[in-house]
C-alpha cells in the first residue's frame, strides 16, 4: 500500500510540487474514510498534546493545583511564545513555587514577530519559557509534584511519562513501538495513523467516566482558547477561530495534524509524509471542509489553501490544489 | 515510470519523514546515470541563473559595462542579502546611472542574520537590493541596456527575457513547455530534469566559441567566489568552500539543486518532489560525495546530511540517511 497524493504546489500551469500522505477520519466505532495508509506509524510530535495531558487530569493533580481552562489549553499548546503565552506559563510555574530552570524543555526563539524581535533587539536570550512545548512542561512539572518523582521528569522511565505512555497506548488502542526523543526532550510514542485517528475520535465521544470527563475538559479548553493552543496567524488557532469553537484541532511536527469534532463524534489524523507543513496545513484544511466543519467561503480555507500564492511583487503566480480524490 | 526515495529523516529507530525526487548526472554526451524520472519536468527556478546570465555575455553587454567576476557570480547567485551582497549590487546599478527603482524584483527582509538584525531594530524596510535574485537584475538591467529594451525587462516578451529563453532552450536542448513567473517576477522556463542536467555538462564541458567561452567565465566566476552566489551558512557556499573552487553549485527554490564538475566534466540536477530544501541539500551532498568531488569525511557532509539532528538541549534525537539506492 501506497501513500496517497494530498496536495499539489502549480506554477505558471504545471504542477511543479507534490506533496503524498496519509489520513484517517474515525468515529467512535473506528475508520470511516482513509487516503494513503492507514498502518503507516508515525510519530504525532505535538498532535498528541491532549493525550499527554490526560494524566494530569485524571490523577488529580489539575484540580490539586487549581488548574483553569487556560492552563490545560497551554497543557495541549506548541504556543508561539508570544507574551500571553510566556506570562500564563511564567505564573503557573511560580504558583508551583517553581521556575524556569525546572523545565528540560530547552530554548529557543519565539515564533511570535514581537517578542522575537524585543528580545533581538534587546541583545536578549530566548529562556525555557519561549520553548513552544513550555505549557506541556509546565504540565509534567505540576503531574510531578503530585507523583512525588524526580526533577528529570523528561527520562522515558519518569513515573511521569509512563503514565503518558498508559494513557497514549489505551487511547490508541496500540502498543507503541517505541519512542522518539522529541524537541522538547520529552518521549514521543509512535503508533499507526489509524491508532492516533481512534484516538481523536474518542475524544470526539468523550463517555462519563474519569477519562472520559478529562477528555472532555482538555478538549472544551483547547476550543474555549485557540490564541493559547498556539497564536497568532497560526493554522491551529485560525482554524479553530473559523470553526467557532466546534473543532479542537492540532498540529505536529513533521507535518502532523489531528482535529476532533465532537458534534458528528469524528476523529481526523494526517500526516504528510515529508514532513512539509505547508501540505498538512492545507490537508486539515480539506479534510475539516470535506467534513462540514468548516465553511468553504471561509477566508481560513483561503489562507491555508485556496488564495493565489503570490510573490514578492504581489502578482499571484501559482496555488495550492488538493490532489485527484482527496478528499473526495 | 516514479519518483525515487532520496533522503530519510530518522528518530528513535524508526523512520520519521521521507523524501522522494529525481536526480540525474549527465556527461557531455548525456545521461549517465538517473534515479526517479529523468523526464520529469521541472522548474529550474534559480538553480538556472547561469543559464539566464549567458545573454549577458554573449551579447557584449557585461564587457561593455566592465563587470567582473564578482558581478557575474552575483548575476549567479541567490544572496542572502548581506552588507557584501546589498552594497556590491547597489554599487553596479550606481555604475549603470540606474537605482533601486529600476529593479522588477519586489522586496524581502534579507536571510542574513546581522543585516535583519539590522534592518528589524532600525525599523528599516527592506529595498530591492536585499531581494536574493537583485543581482541576477542587475544583469538583466545591464543587458537591457545594451539592447536598449523598455523598463519592464521581466516581462515574457522582452527582448532580455526572449535573450534567456533562446538561451534555455539551446543548452537544455529541448523547447520548453512553458513558463511560470518565479518569486522575483521574472519568467521561469520549464525543462525536462535530463535538458537541465544536460545542460550543466554542457557548462562543465565547455567549448572554445563564444558560448563556451560564456559558460567558462560563469562557472569560473561562481567557483572562485561562494560567499557572493548565496552567504555565510549557506549550502551553495558550504559545499563550493568543502570543494576548493572545483564545482559549481547553485540551488532553486522548491528544493532543486545543480552541480557543474568541470574535472571530469559531468553535470548534476535534482528536485526533490515535495519541495523540501533540507532534502535536496541532502541530496546534492551525497551526490557530489558519489561522484568523488566531495571528500565524505569534510565537515560539510556532516552540515546537510550526516549529523546527528539535536533537539533544543543538544540532544541527539536523529538523523537524516540516503535511501536504500541512493545515489548507490
Amino acid at each position: 500500500m501506497r501513500s496517497a497524493e494530498l496536495i499539489e504546489v502549480w506554477r505558471g500551469g504545471q504542477r511543479e510540487s507534490l506533496h503524498c500522505g496519509d489520513a484517517v477520519v474515525c468515529d467512535s466505532k473506528g475508520l470511516i474514510e482513509a487516503w494513503g495508509r492507514p498502518g503507516q506509524i508515525v510519530f504525532p510530535r505535538s498532535s498528541c498534546k491532549m493525550i499527554q495531558a490526560l494524566p494530569l487530569i485524571e490523577s488529580g493533580a489539575a484540580d490539586a493545583a487549581g488548574l483553569s481552562d487556560r492552563h490545560l489549553a497551554l497543557a495541549c499548546a506548541s504556543h508561539s511564545g508570544a507574551r500571553i503565552h510566556v506570562d500564563a506559563v511564567g505564573n503557573w510555574l511560580a504558583g508551583l513555587d517553581m521556575g524556569e530552570a525546572d523545565l528540560r524543555c530547552g530554548c529557543h526563539m519565539p515564533r511570535d514577530a514581537d517578542e522575537n524581535r524585543r528580545l533581538t533587539c534587546g541583545n536578549e536570550q530566548p529562556s525555557q519559557i519561549h520553548n513552544n512545548c513550555s505549557g506541556k512542561h509546565a504540565g509534567f512539572l505540576t503531574l510531578n509534584r503530585h507523583l512525588r518523582g524526580g526533577a528529570e521528569y523528561v527520562d522515558p522511565d519518569h513515573p511521569v511519562q509512563q503514565a503518558v505512555k498508559a494513557a497514549f497506548e489505551e487511547v490508541t488502542g496500540e502498543i507503541s513501538p517505541g519512542h522518539g526523543i522529541d524537541g522538547c526532550s520529552a518521549p514521543n510514542w509512535s503508533c499507526s495513523l489509524a491508532g492516533l485517528g481512534r484516538a481523536m475520535a474518542s475524544f470526539a465521544n468523550p463517555g462519563d467516566d474519569r477519562r472520559g470527563r478529562a477528555m472532555r475538559r482538555l478538549t472544551e479548553a483547547m476550543r474555549a482558547h485557540p490564541a493559547l493552543v498556539a497564536g497568532e496567524g497560526r493554522a491551529c488557532t485560525i482554524l479553530m477561530r473559523a470553526m467557532g469553537g466546534r473543532v479542537a484541532a492540532k498540529t505536529g511536527a513533521e507535518a502532523v495534524f489531528v482535529a476532533i469534532l465532537p458534534d458528528p463524534g469524528l476523529g481526523v489524523a494526517l500526516k504528510v509524509t515529508d514532513g512539509g507543513m505547508r501540505a498538512a496545513e492545507a490537508a486539515i484544511t480539506a479534510l475539516l471542509v470535506h467534513l462540514g466543519a468548516l465553511d468553504g467561503n471561509d477566508p481560513a480555507v483561503g489562507t491555508f489553501l485556496t488564495d493565489p500564492i503570490r510573490n514578492w511583487r504581489g502578482m499571484a503566480i501559482g496555488e495550492m490544489r488538493t490532489a485527484p480524490g482527496f478528499p473526495a
